[in-house]
């Protein structure tokens, strides 16, 4: 079916939208910066609404914020086909995380609205107001409130970093007054998001699209260590309770461990505070995160329970203490297998290149899984570089996402 | 000799002048805080002065502030013996720290002459001006001057956290105008600096004063690990160049050589920095800090280039890259062992219990050490703590570094 698309107009098309998107919030530096009911954040929704509307859609906000573009299907009971992804950004971002999961879904309800007419299903368009995290201290505001995981109640004392509450911020907006319909939403099928992967497994496997099995469970400690300072000249070796030295073979340790993982596991030590921190005292006070990604909650716990277990003896070894602080456990999400076979299906007919794979990072597609049926669809990112003015995708690749999102929203909906 | 005192009415005495002294600079919490030409520092010299006087014997200041206290020799040819310590204190430091080598050289002088009158060579007291670098970013101001190894074309630029200029401080103190007497010495014929530990091997092993043979030599460097910064979630561990693993296995390795060897070295790492610092990102940067020290100039470099060449192979197979810069090498310093071996003979002697050791801390014996003739004797310090209002040595501790420096004294200039 996508062969009858011309692939040389629709490249134009893609890089013009995603273009016209990132210039609302586009920075000097070439980032883009829209957080959660700001200025850049109104207007893009406005944009996309205006869009929306000219495709012929209908445009509706719920009253958080989330923007839909509805394709009415000719199934008065039918649920929906939502797709879609976020339109906030990290401070300072590129033009693809989010935006082009926006654009592909526009581009493609046009395109089938064009050459196929009204679906039997209806199909929504959905640009989420929430899912970096950017602005408050918190993340899936969007997709949180249509799943129901999320609503006014868990946002008491949320403020951003002027104070300002995000239910102020959401007020402020024209959100939250209850004039909007209510966001939590009972007659989805299914939720499709392409995404830019943020990795590079993609390019490096040189595969266009792919597809995601699972997003990875995650958990993330501060792990702190308590030695006894004291002077690095005077002090013999022997006699050291030395909190970095404790910390360092903690570190090796549990990074030679995920190393030797071949089922895809990571563990990331990104971050360290050592006491007093001065080069000619040993350290009394070493505190580093733990950050451990996999597939499997089974394995995550084993592997924290194993380094945990050795992490014990090694503090025993050199006189020092151990604290566990455990603040984020979020257990792997599955997406759905039945869309996963669709897409792969016209993947192998189309003729275009793809890997299974897992997700690394968090995305709504981790809370409407947990929902509704959802397929979460990734295109390469250059150098696996996301987060930044440097995030890019080829034309080619994010063209060849729009094809498949196309097919697979014709399998569904027509 | 000093069978003829009654030690009751030497520990008193000794534990008011500690208390006398340390009252110049003393806060609220215990700590004493004397820098370098502030207020408690000259209230401090001139009450020592006012002492040195009631003593009888002839008090002077040298041009940066250095005070002595001059006992005359009855030989009008020989030169000096000169004992003392410094009066500067860190922020919120102990009692002891550079004072106790003052008091106990004023009690020492006192008694002499008291008992045994005048001697053949001039005795000196001093109290140095500056050794802690606590105020200006600088060390040794008072013995460096009286050895030549610093004076006023060393200084130009170097202010304190205010901005005040070395010179503007010292000139605000009555000093640098050429008013007292050029500081540079060449009529000394030894130094003796009595003073606490500050470590812990005389009370762990139960022994009463050390005769120091050495001041560690000293290197500093911070050496800086270059990795790449990436998502901890969607880089798989065998694509990471992490920066922050590279350091764990450095600092591990170097503890680990450290330990392993048995002549006395201790490394230090005691500072890190790392970039960016967040825990689910990559590091891309670490820099950490390396203090090495030994009594043996060779055996610090050779510690260094094994490190420095298993580092490089470290670097290699994390596909990261190292600069190391080099900011402090200070070579050892022997003090005099002509000087150490009558201070042996006078502890066997009276039967006070003693170690040879090595100072890993750096003292103004380690300026006079390359000047003249030299001894560092130290006192234990309670639990190894110094720098601190805990700064402690029990009185019979001071008592018998009093009694050791009286004999000495007497020894060499009677």
């Amino acid at each position: 079916m996508i062969k009858q698309l011309k692939p040389s107009a629709l490249s134009a098309q893609i890089e013009d939208m995603v273009e016209w998107l990132a210039s609302y919030g586009l920075e000097q530096s070439g980032g883009v910066t829209r957080l959660l009911y700001d200025q850049a954040w109104s207007s893009a929704q406005k944009a996309i609404q205006a869009k929306i509307e000219q495709l012929g859609l209908t445009a509706c906000y719920d009253d958080v914020g989330n923007l839909f573009g509805r394709l009415a299907g000719k199934d008065p009971e039918a649920k929906v086909i939502l797709t879609g992804s976020h339109i906030d950004t990290v401070t300072g971002g590129g033009k693809y995380d989010g935006a082009f999961g926006i654009v592909a879904s526009l581009l493609a309800v046009e395109y089938l609205l064009t050459h196929h007419g009204q679906p039997l299903k209806p199909i929504e368009i959905v640009s989420l107001c929430e899912e970096e995290g950017s602005r408050f201290p918190m993340t899936y505001w969007g997709s949180g409130n249509i799943t129901g995981v999320k609503d006014r109640d868990t946002i008491h004392n949320v403020k951003d970093a002027n104070g300002i509450s995000l239910e102020q911020a959401m007020r402020d907006a024209g959100f939250g007054s209850g004039l909007h319909s209510p966001p939590k939403r009972t007659d989805l099928e299914c939720f499709i998001e392409l995404h830019i992967e943020q990795g590079e497994v993609l390019e490096r496997k040189g595969k266009s699209i792919g597809i995601v099995s699972h997003i990875v469970g995650q958990r993330r400690y501060n792990i702190t260590v308590y030695g006894e300072s004291n002077h690095a000249g005077t002090t013999p070796m022997q006699w050291r309770q030395d909190a970095m030295f404790t910390a360092a073979e903690m570190i090796r340790l549990l990074t030679h461990r995920a190393k030797a993982d071949m089922s895809g596991l990571v563990a990331t030590v990104g971050h360290m505070e050592v006491k007093p921190n001065v080069g000619n005292v040993i350290a009394r006070e070493v505190t580093f995160s733990l950050d451990v990604r996999h597939s499997d909650a089974g394995t995550i716990e084993q592997f924290c329970e194993t380094c945990f277990r050795e992490f014990e003896t090694i503090a025993a070894e050199h006189g020092t203490r151990l604290m566990y602080h455990k603040w984020m456990d979020e257990p792997p999400v599955a997406m759905d297998h039945t869309l996963n076979e669709a897409a792969e299906d016209i993947l192998r007919r189309e003729g275009i290149s793809y890997k299974r794979m897992t997700s690394g990072a968090g995305h709504d597609s981790q809370i409407f899984g947990t929902y509704c049926p959802t397929a979460l669809l990734f295109v390469p990112s250059r150098g696996g570089i996301s987060h930044s003015p440097a995030e890019f995708t080829h034309t080619e690749d994010l063209q060849r996402g729009v094809l498949l999102l196309i097919d697979l929203l014709y399998k569904l909906a027509y």
